[in-house]
Parts: C-alpha cells; sequence; structure tokens
C-alpha cells in the first residue's frame, strides 16, 4: 500500500492512474462503515484510494477538532487488510499551506437546514476539502457514507454544478448490531451514553414504522421528540431528501422523506437519519 | 478558427490541446482592451481559446443584462483577423442547463468592498463562470483586464485556493486616446455622455499624481470627489490592493495601492482604476 502525503504526488498518481479510481475520502479512525466504503470502491474500479485528513476547515468547534480521535497506524493496518492501493496522509500544513482559506462555497438554502443550522461553516469546509482532494486525485468515482447525508447531498450538487468528471456514489449507513449507527465519534461515549445513544436509532425506526403506516408528520414528530426526550437534541426533523425542507403533513409526501436526528450524549454530537423512497 | 459550442467539445479541446492553450474569457462586444489579451496570449501559448458568453449568473440588474451590447459576427470577425484558433459560444442553456445553480462562491471581505458592495451576487457569478471554463478548458494560461481589479483579484485567489493548473495573467488596462477605459458598455454611452466620463480617468490620473507627489489619503479623495461631482458616483476609493481595505492616511501606505472609481453616466454602469507600485 503506497502512502502518499503531498499535493503533487497526488496529482502524479492522478496522471497515471486517476481515470481507474475509486476515491473514498475519510477523517480518519476508520470503522466497518469506511471499510463498507473501500468495498464498494474495489468492488467497482482498478483501484482504490483512501485519503485520511482531519479537516480542520470544517470543525466550527475547535474542540472537537482537539477531540477528534486519531490512530493512523490501526488505520494503515485495517487499509492494507482490506486491499487499498494508496492512502493520501498529508499533514495540515500540506493541504492548507496559507492557512484555511477564506472562501466559502455554499449552498444558502441547503446549508440552513439539519447540521448547517447548527454547525456554521461546517459544510462550507467540507466542500472546500473535498472539491481539492478530487482536483488532486480526478478519481472515476468517489465514496461517501449516506449516515452524513447532508453532506452527501452538497457534494453531490456541487460536483454537478462545478462539472466535475467524478461520479459521486452515495453508500448506505452502516450500524452497530444494536442499531447505533456506526462512527469515529462513538469511542468517546461512557458505557452509560453507549447506552443512552441508541435513542436515536430507536426513534428513527420507530418513526420509520409510523410513516411507512400512514401517519402523520405532526405524529411522526411528536414519537420522535418522546423518543429521545432523554437527550439533549440538536434537531429531529422530517424532511424532502431533495431539499432538506421540513415536511409539514402527509399532503407533502415526496418522493424520498429523509427522518434525521442530533444529539448530544456526553458532549459528543451523534446523528443519524433514515431515507425512505 | 474552429467554433465550439457544447461543454463536451471543450472537453475534448482540453484533452488534445488544454495544456498548450492561452484562454482569453469573454463577455464579446469585443474591443482592443480584449485584443491586448489575445495578443499577450498569442505571445506566450501555441493555441488561443476566446470564450464569448454573456453571463447571467453575474448580472446583478436585469435591465443591465437585457442591455449589454451583443454582436458575434463582428466578434467572429475580429478574433479571426487576430489570429485566435479556436472561440467558445455556447448558447446560455448550455451552460446553465438547470438554470443557474445556488452555488455561492465567495470571499466575504474582499466582495463586500468596491463593486461588490453595489453589486450583490456580481462576483459570486463571476466566479462560478471562470471555474466552469477553466474546468472545461484546463487552459495553461488565462488572461484577465486589470480594469475589472477587482474581479481579477478574486479569480486569482480561487485559482490558488483550488489548486486549479492555469495560471492566472492580470493584463494592462486599456484606454481610448483620451483617456477613457475601454468598456464593451462604452458604445451605449450619448455624444454628451462620452465626453462626461472623461471625469473617471482625469480624476483618477490627477489623484495618482497626487499620491506620487504625497499627498494624504483625505486629499485624494476629496480630489476625487470634486473631479467626479458632475457624475452620479457609486464609489471613489483609495485602498490596498491587496485586501480592498481603504487607506485611512499616508502612514497606511501600502506596497501596492488601488485607487477605484465606478460611476453612471447616461444610466451605463463605468468602472476605471489606476494600480500603484
Amino acid at each position: 500500500m503506497e502512502k502518499i502525503t503531498t499535493r503533487a504526488d497526488m496529482r502524479h498518481y492522478a496522471a497515471r492512474h486517476g481515470a481507474e479510481t475509486g476515491f473514498v475520502p475519510t477523517m480518519g479512525y476508520l470503522h466497518e462503515g469506511h471499510l463498507s466504503l473501500v468495498e464498494r470502491s474495489r468492488a467497482e474500479n482498478r483501484r482504490t484510494v483512501v485519503s485520511i485528513f482531519v479537516n480542520p476547515a470544517q470543525f466550527n468547534d475547535p474542540g472537537d477538532l482537539e477531540k477528534y480521535p486519531v490512530d493512523l497506524e490501526r488505520d494503515f493496518a485495517m487499509l492494507r487488510a482490506a486491499g487499498v492501493d494508496a492512502v493520501f496522509c498529508p499533514p495540515r500544513a500540506e493541504i492548507y499551506p496559507r492557512g484555511v482559506p477564506p472562501l466559502q462555497m455554499a449552498y444558502p438554502d441547503l446549508m440552513r437546514r439539519l447540521c448547517g443550522a447548527a454547525r456554521p461553516g461546517h459544510f462550507e469546509g467540507v466542500l472546500l476539502i473535498v472539491h481539492n482532494l478530487l482536483q488532486w486525485l480526478q478519481p472515476a468515482n468517489a465514496y461517501f457514507g449516506l449516515k452524513d447525508y447532508q453532506q452527501y447531498l452538497l457534494i453531490k450538487k456541487m460536483a454537478l454544478d462545478l462539472e466535475f468528471t467524478t461520479n459521486i456514489v452515495g453508500c448506505p449507513l452502516v450500524r452497530e448490531s444494536d442499531g447505533l449507527a456506526m462512527s469515529s465519534r462513538n469511542v468517546r461515549l461512557s458505557a452509560n451514553g453507549r447506552t443512552q445513544a441508541l435513542a436515536l436509532s430507536r426513534s428513527l425506526f420507530h418513526a420509520a414504522d409510523l410513516w411507512k403506516n400512514g401517519h402523520t408528520v405532526a405524529e411522526l414528530r411528536s414519537a420522535l421528540a418522546s423518543g429521545m426526550a432523554s437527550l439533549r437534541t440538536d434537531y429531529a426533523e422530517v424532511c424532502d431528501a431533495h431539499t432538506l425542507e421540513p415536511l409539514h403533513d402527509k399532503a407533502t409526501r415526496k418522493a424520498q422523506t429523509l427522518i434525521a436526528v442530533a444529539a448530544f450524549v456526553d458532549d459528543v454530537r451523534l446523528i443519524d437519519n433514515v431515507l425512505i423512497d
């Protein structure tokens, strides 16, 4: 497994292999969710490149950035075992030699919804790094987990609007056996918090059942609220999966509906969602 | 001279010739200023491509868009005579097949200065189209006139921050023999307005002389204001050429100073500037 640490070497890799490469951008501290993206990429491309970069531009909370778990040796071992061809793991100064640039890439309407409302500047930082990673590597496909559904939606739109040649692929969220959505942040939960955190997925599954059984949006909201009553909830929303606008009643059922939640457990911000076709 | 009208054909051109191409993006209705960019490009590149596209995304005033002068046959003849290899002149639906996308690319600090303050959304539209034109053509160099100094500065920063492989080249403003800065919009001036418009360049030259002779920023501002008193002035500013922040007195003299003005004559918005090293 090749290790690449500079933008110039990413460009060299792109010139030789970009067109046959599937790309999985990550912030490291990998779990089964990441490996499912790697697996998908390996099935669809001759080569798979994973990046590991904890992008400071997308952390609106400096404390969250400091606490973000890091274990590069463990990550490398996992990627090697998963058959990854190359890992791009640059130091911060390589990515932002002049500091984080003040360029703001924004979809104002989409970004004022869900996580965008709670984390000002977060998605602008995501779009910036994803733009540049794709610019350097020029992969045929890039894989993103649907756990970060809003992120996926924004990246998909950016790739379309900025005419990227890379195909953006959204991949199903991966859960622990008890239903908790996998996240690098889960390691920061206490034993008690780990149990409490199940309220997110349980509330979502319950709401999805209600939805399938024809209940109203108001009933779903109320079920989500009571299911998550024990947590400090950031949002619990039922929305149009394309615009992220909240649905107001059954009459506004859309082709795709997103039920999404965010809550703090042990001061760790967790998100989860269910996408209903 | 090859005529290219689709994004796909721009990409094909890029794959064959991008690396040896100099690019001059324009909105058409060409004048000597544009031809000076073509000349520079031809001197520095094996091939020169010019685009002609009146970009609706950068017109904050729909009336200005409707009144923007168009004469493609005249433009083609000028470009052919100037030895241009290819012209990209797509229809609007080719560039924005889903309408103008809601993606906002912004440098908030720079964009609240000068023309950015008066034309909300203008530079966001400029960055979007320039991003995509460079994405399609992948030229070695792209040439922009310094008459639109703020535009040049923003594009230069975007190209740096988004890691474009294209080198962004700023080229000197070109004037009529009486000093008026060349602009496609000049054709909309009446004979009387054409004379009035000279107040812009005359005020600038006078201010630049004062500056060189050690006068204060306050004295420059007052000279600009009285020189342009007969016009409806949008701004008349003395600023740091890198940040576009207004200078406040002689003590803040910078390595590069920009004196820039914008005013309406016959309801036509004209801009001009002098850059002092």
